[in-house]
């Protein structure tokens, strides 16, 4: 049994009521099967703690006046801190027992943007992704050459061993057990697409997203998902909106999925909620494929959508901060 | 000086007078400072020839009623060969002295997708990237991951050395030179961008697009450019139009080059012509940067537009086959 929700709301009340430019965070810890009973009333309470942590951390950075990068790069290195999540420690394996790391970043008022795939010893990928965008002269590098910018730029490396949980590795061993029964080419249903995300609208009326993600458990070596891909699972344009996308990352990429939300409210003149909700339910689910999505408009209105039983969500704005995970709760 | 050129022609004549459904290619082999005078007239007519070449091989396949996704192969596998064009045998130079590809490919029937960056031992990167479209559980690959794949498939592989050109190797230490006198993260205007591409329309409606490079001169290590990004690159959605671009990757992962002209297509109602000329003439101009895009429309409307003083390009319709270089001629 699949639920779908749509969350949708308009902050026109919150601007009005403060009387200012509206602010706002809205964050993810990835789409998928996750039905209530799943987890233990421990487990539940501390997904939704660490969820409001990084809302906070965001939040606060808005508040301040910062800018909407600085907030989306400060939840976001919560939630790769945190194993609960497929990002940073936490980090699902590939096929060879490896923790392969994606993650990108895009400024709504420059269109700026860096990205980084598969990258092994960085502690905090939304980080070495920012670096590439602000420190070099490209928007996206790959394995050892962004490993070696990386070193360049000092940013923090671990050893792999670092990545390593053991959840993530016993979940491994459940896939490869499962695949020897399966035909090639047919990817396992439930198989695992957790990502975090964030978007943040600041006071200055800038847009910024970013993605961070430990890839696809059993994913085959070198495999690109979307989340490091600008247009897939990140986009970010002050023009239109901010996203953030969870889920099968191969449909998103050929859904241009971040981009086209961002188009239809651009180019089609829809809704923030119309363009969100015909790029999950409508097309998303027309390629039979799962995840979700958080979105952010330019004035604040905002959109958490998915097709999955539940997504990992937050959201802090002046009037309200409220954490989800099924698809039953609000 | 600059030269600005646009190309829109319509296919309406054609198809009425064919009384069948419009088939087309249209392709490029990179664009950049090509000024006339730059090459001797045996360069020049080597280039039309190899252009003309291609044209014929990608339009064969769409007359005995071929697919657009095999006259695109057909053309690019053909331009990669051509040690002339970057991409596949006379790739540019890293600066670490490496031939890294890139390459991509969608199919606008069923929006699937495939692409591969930084291969070095496969021979035609384009016929990868349809293996990885055609015979993977993903669409993207980067390096020993895409290798490894190449290698499982049975891609033809080739010597590192295959790829050594001595134009390509001397443009590299010349690049080298010159940015020993420049600042970090200044890129040298008259760095080569080269990349091959080409479109295509079948007779059963069916749009593809392809791209396929050797990088940019002397980039880092690891870095992927906009070839092998879907919807950067390349693009093909029947719905809309098929799109393969070449320039200053960077701004095109940046402007989601491909498929923001679609979209205009798509939910802007805009025509080829003017959501190709509004890209380059408007945006990518814009922001500085240089390139061109080749895009055909569902109906066979297509449309080359370069902001740079040339692009090598060409097209091959029912009614007419045409090859150019520079932006002061038709």
């Amino acid at each position: 049994m699949k639920f779908i929700l749509l969350l949708f709301v308009t902050l026109a009340t919150a601007s009005v009521a403060a009387a200012e430019r509206p602010i706002a965070i809205v964050i993810h810890g990835g789409a998928g099967a996750l039905e209530r009973g799943r987890y233990s009333a421990e487990e539940e309470a501390a997904f939704r703690d660490k969820l409001t942590e990084a809302l906070d951390a965001g939040y606060a950075v808005l508040d301040e006046g910062g800018a909407a990068l600085d907030a989306v790069e400060a939840a976001i290195v919560i939630l790769e801190d945190a194993p609960m999540f497929n990002a940073g420690k936490g980090a699902v394996f590939t096929r060879e027992g490896k923790n392969e790391l994606d993650a990108s970043v895009m400024d709504g008022a420059t269109k700026n943007a860096g990205a980084v795939a598969g990258v092994t010893t960085v502690k905090n990928p939304i980080k070495l992704a920012r670096a590439v965008m602000e420190d070099s002269r490209h928007v996206m590098f790959a394995r050892e050459g962004a490993e070696a910018f990386a070193e360049e730029q000092g940013i923090e490396r671990v050893d792999p061993d670092y990545f390593y949980t053991e959840k993530r590795w016993d979940a491994l061993q459940k896939a490869i057990a499962k695949d020897k029964s399966q035909q090639k080419g047919e990817l396992s249903i439930d198989r695992k697409f957790g990502t975090v995300g964030a978007v943040a609208l600041d006071a200055a009326g800038n847009l910024a997203a970013g993605t961070s993600t430990g890839g696809m458990t059993m994913k085959q070596w070198g495999r690109v998902g979307d989340s490091p891909i600008i247009g897939a699972g990140t986009y970010a344009d002050n023009a239109s909106c901010a996203v953030s996308a969870t889920g099968h990352g191969e449909f998103f990429i050929r859904l241009t999925l971040a981009r086209d939300i961002c188009a239809q409210v651009e180019y089609g003149e829809r809704s923030v909620e119309d363009a969100t909700r015909d790029m999950i339910h409508n097309r998303l689910t027309g390629m039979n494929a799962e995840g979700g999505v958080i979105v952010l408009g330019k004035d604040g209105d905002y959109a958490m959508a998915f097709n999955s039983a539940g997504m990992f969500r937050g959201v802090k704005t002046a009037v309200e901060t409220r954490v989800g995970i099924y698809g039953t709760e609000p």
